[in-house]
């Protein structure tokens, strides 16, 4: 999909296609419509990141409330986003032994009581072995610190869905 | 549902319940629960809309972008929210005859071409004969005027949602 077809799109066709950049929160990619034409990729992408720096702190940690646990009880259940399926089994995490998912629900459970929010880490840059040994450094970090790094990674989760949707072949959308 | 009941929950569960106040933006939701704890039903309300008057245009344009239109092709696809089914049948726009429907998509469509989001209207307090005269009389109005009415409308069927789950058995929940 070339950046022609992207500024074509009404607020309906744009909502649906980007609604899940940033996940479970098509509000943002609903408020970037406003700001079209964008010139380029990086273009989009600048004003998704824009939308999210200029939220206040509780809009940001709504953002990262909106998004599910690595390897949590939503992957069991099957309830996760196309997206987030896609990116957990990629990393690997929809084939954990008992062990291994017994230890990330202990991480994942320690982590939202110590920072109010989930683990969210880009799992497209990670593995199983990976995102655990993170997500135990992570739980160590300060609380301002932490909310920044975690921001970082929705942005980095950002880019790539947008990415793939840019590079995607209109017609399969 | 009490407000202790309310301030006990994790963020996990009050995504859950209340993520839907404002139509598919659980952000919102997720954003309000840092302001916990909350004194009643009002208090609830009052943060909701705070965190709504508080983001810039294109995220307000954001929030109306969300929504579904009223008697529009969701309805008849059936994906609506829960809330927005009950609250378009209630008002009788599922029982629409052909030329009502028409008249209706024809005027959505009019008011999305005009302002760049949906027509948003509190069907609860409406009734089919009612939403057809109030779209053609707000498609008159000017730009900043309708996204303030517009903005007020969300309101008020947040206002209703929240109140539906205090009032709710907690059992049900």
């Amino acid at each position: 999909m070339d950046i022609e077809k992207v500024n074509s799109m009404d607020f309906g066709e744009f909502v649906d296609v980007f609604g899940n950049v940033i996940e479970r929160c098509p509000l943002i990619a609903a408020a970037v419509w406003s700001q079209r034409p964008f010139s380029d990729l990086e273009d989009l992408k600048k004003h998704f990141f824009a939308f999210i720096d200029a939220l206040p702190q509780s809009g940001q940690e709504g953002i990262l409330r909106c998004h599910p646990d690595l390897a949590g009880s939503e992957l069991r259940r099957g309830t996760l986003t196309a997206e987030s399926q896609r990116e957990q089994s990629g990393a690997g995490l929809t084939t954990l032994d008992a062990d291994e998912r017994l230890r990330l629900a202990e991480l994942n459970a320690q982590y939202r009581a110590r920072f109010d929010f989930p683990f969210v880490l880009a799992a497209r840059f990670s593995d199983r072995a990976a995102v655990s040994r993170e997500l135990a450094r992570r739980l160590l970090c300060r609380s301002a610190q932490e909310l920044r790094t975690a921001l970082g990674e929705v942005k980095k989760i950002g880019s790539l869905r947008l990415a793939d949707l840019l590079r995607a072949d209109p017609a399969k959308l």
